[in-house]
């Protein structure tokens, strides 16, 4: 046996709230302009009135509504699989395993909250959504998400990526969203996530009839993630697993490693390991205090990990991974003591990556590859030990439409940072 | 409940022998040279024994190999779906169900033949397998079937496919194949899967150590494509079903075809219904007769619907259906009236993927969506009657190396077909 599906009727109904299991509750974001605490009124031309109800939630059990369970199912529960080809192949007596979250229709985790958030704009009357979109991870599962509702989508993509990586683009079009490269204003500049998150909030204020969407960093969106820990710890039992002894995910925003490690967050013998890159290490190099979301400085202020909100990553190819600010609640829980960080080197991930296709099979998206490559490193530092440890990690997303960073790696063109 | 898992015994453990099925056996393959009936020693240069006793046996089932179903079960049983969302669109009273093959590693249904040739191959003593590749589904899967049982694999790809669509090649290299574009020896020339198969057939014969390898058309490719059908029928009992009213699915060389329908040919009251483009239109538009594999004239002649080894089928975007001829056992079927065919020119087959894309989420490859187009119209077709008819279809893969198919759909530069 080396995959556990849990029947459909096991799908978690609630998402885990990780607010009640914080040490210390987290300050309250700030008004860009007053410096102030924003408040509900602040946000609503943003989000639907449910989003920034979760936003502050304390409960420790959120319902999933129905409507977004039926959706979730098309490709939930998602499988567990123990990874026994690349354990072989390390020797090593920890045993592996990794949750599949690449099934979905657009390849990644990201629709779990593109399902949510466009069901709560709908029943709130939303007709359209606006959203920014780097190498399109979150503009296709949000495309995804807006073809079930009948809601219209406007994506700012970063102008970069629009020209140099269409697949992505073609897919949000393939759903049904409109695309345009950002910043719209400025033809010749090549763009950057920060600036496209403000191209997408002047969309929104601007129309009535528009709310934008967020695919990491905020409450809300780790909220609707945790299915996947949930999920993950259900079939551990399935396989006669205990506990994990380490969870590992990589780390931009933080919604997958949110997703897979919050509910874990109460088993203190649990160690929760985020991977990111080295040429973007907002945990292991970046400060804790309060930035912008964004390149213009539209947002609220977060209480975050943070490069700098004027922080440019080099253009490694893990998109997902390129932020300079980090979820509030991930931030809480490394300032906290309760989750380790750590940084590799692009040439690191890969190496990894190309190993766990050739053992397990599956082309890793990049982002992905910084799980193995830390789930490999924990399971050698096992066999130093002779300690059967048990590893589990997020398999975020499939890498089909990121063949050109493996192309750049085996032949020798991927520029790698000091690690 | 939209989706049924089989439980991983489940997983057939033996293929299921379409031949002694046939209402009369098939003639036999000619040597190319001679136009005598070909013996295992003509075939022995290219092929293990394993298999070429396979290609001519006529015991109802052949037990898989374990070592086989330990790879398969990396991503089998596959799910069987029921594509609800798709039925309330088309307000059909008819239940579509699809298999849905894209889960592989390599994301089409091309890895259940591939692992079982390495293990033969490598069972046997070879140390490198050769093939030709065209958009490079087959490749893929080989290289990472490879990859399992440590084979060298060197794969010729169409240039045309080479130059254009570099993303499975990268794929190929992932798993560690090495890829070469063909005819190796005209530079300048696009080439044809037909060319490419001369080249790896000349790369087997002068090499002591290798062999040949092909992901369709002959009997034991076909044959190990059965866990299809033969998981489907488990699959649709557990959905409450008795059979399906029809069966259906893409047919290029045979494979994906023969494997989700032959286990329902014994089943009388089963319609099966192959899909072909209306570019290459072999089994509604050739004549049965003996003809060659390749272009070049270097394989046996076999007996099947054909357009004539020199047909060169237009440029169309399901590279996997572009093949002058089909598997005779396929042919047999439709000679002998057991199975239909139908033929769609291309813009009807994206309609429906895009269709299949914003209800189901699944962008499908252009292969597969010539499936979907004919349940579409089955589907249509019970509405008419107001038949509560039960239609199963092959999803044989996804699409996310195809989106440039679906970007020219989308902003029609589709080139069409007469249809």
């Amino acid at each position: 046996m080396t995959r556990w599906i849990l029947p459909q009727e096991k799908i978690p109904s609630a998402w885990f709230n990780i607010t009640p299991h914080l040490a210390k509750p987290i300050d309250p974001p700030l008004h860009p302009a007053t410096r102030q605490p924003v408040g509900p009124d602040d946000l609503a031309p943003l989000f639907p009135m449910a989003l920034i109800g979760q936003e502050v939630a304390t409960e420790p059990w959120i319902d999933i509504p129905g409507e977004v369970l039926d959706i979730l199912r098309l490709w939930r529960p998602t499988p567990l699989v123990r990874a026994t080809r690349l354990e072989q192949a390390l020797g090593t007596p920890a045993r592996i395993y990794f949750k599949d979250e690449s099934v979905s229709p657009a390849g990644s985790h990201k629709p779990n909250t593109a399902v949510a958030q466009a069901f709560y704009n709908k029943q709130e009357g939303t007709a359209r959504l606006s959203t920014e979109t780097g190498a399109g991870q979150w503009g296709t599962a949000l495309a995804f998400a807006c073809a079930q509702f009948d809601l219209d989508l406007k994506v700012y993509m970063v102008r970069a990526s629009y020209d140099q990586k269409p697949y992505r683009r073609v897919a949000i079009e393939s759903w049904g969203g409109e695309v345009v490269p950002s910043p719209v204003d400025e033809p010749d500049h090549p763009g950057s996530l920060g600036s496209a998150i403000s191209d997408a909030v002047r969309d929104c204020v601007a129309r009535a009839d528009t709310h934008y969407a967020l695919g990491s960093v905020l409450n809300h969106v780790l909220l609707h993630q945790t299915v996947i820990g949930l999920e993950a710890k259900q079939q551990l039992e399935m396989a006669g697993e205990r506990l994990p002894d380490v969870v590992i995910a990589p780390c931009g925003g933080g919604s997958n490693l949110g997703g897979i490690a919050f509910p874990f967050v109460p088993d203190a013998d649990v160690r929760l390991l985020a991977v990111e890159p080295v040429s973007c290490p907002t945990l292991t190099q970046g400060r804790f205090e309060y930035d912008f979301g964004d390149t213009a400085g539209f947002t609220p202020l977060l209480p975050m990990y943070t490069l700098g909100h004027d922080f440019i990553p080099p253009s490694i190819h893990a998109g997902g991974l390129r932020y300079h600010g980090d979820s509030p609640q991930v931030s809480a829980l490394v300032r906290d003591g309760r989750m380790e960080a750590v940084a590799y080197p692009q040439g690191k991930v890969f190496d990894a990556a190309i190993q766990f296709a050739r053992t397990e099979g599956k082309i890793a998206a990049p982002e992905a590859a910084h799980a193995i490559r830390a789930a490999i490193d924990e399971a050698l530092a096992a066999k130093e030990t002779g300690e059967e440890k048990v590893i589990l990690f997020n398999y975020c997303g499939h890498g089909f439409l990121d063949l050109a960073a493996y192309d750049d790696y085996l032949h020798g063109r991927l520029l790698d940072e000091q690690g």
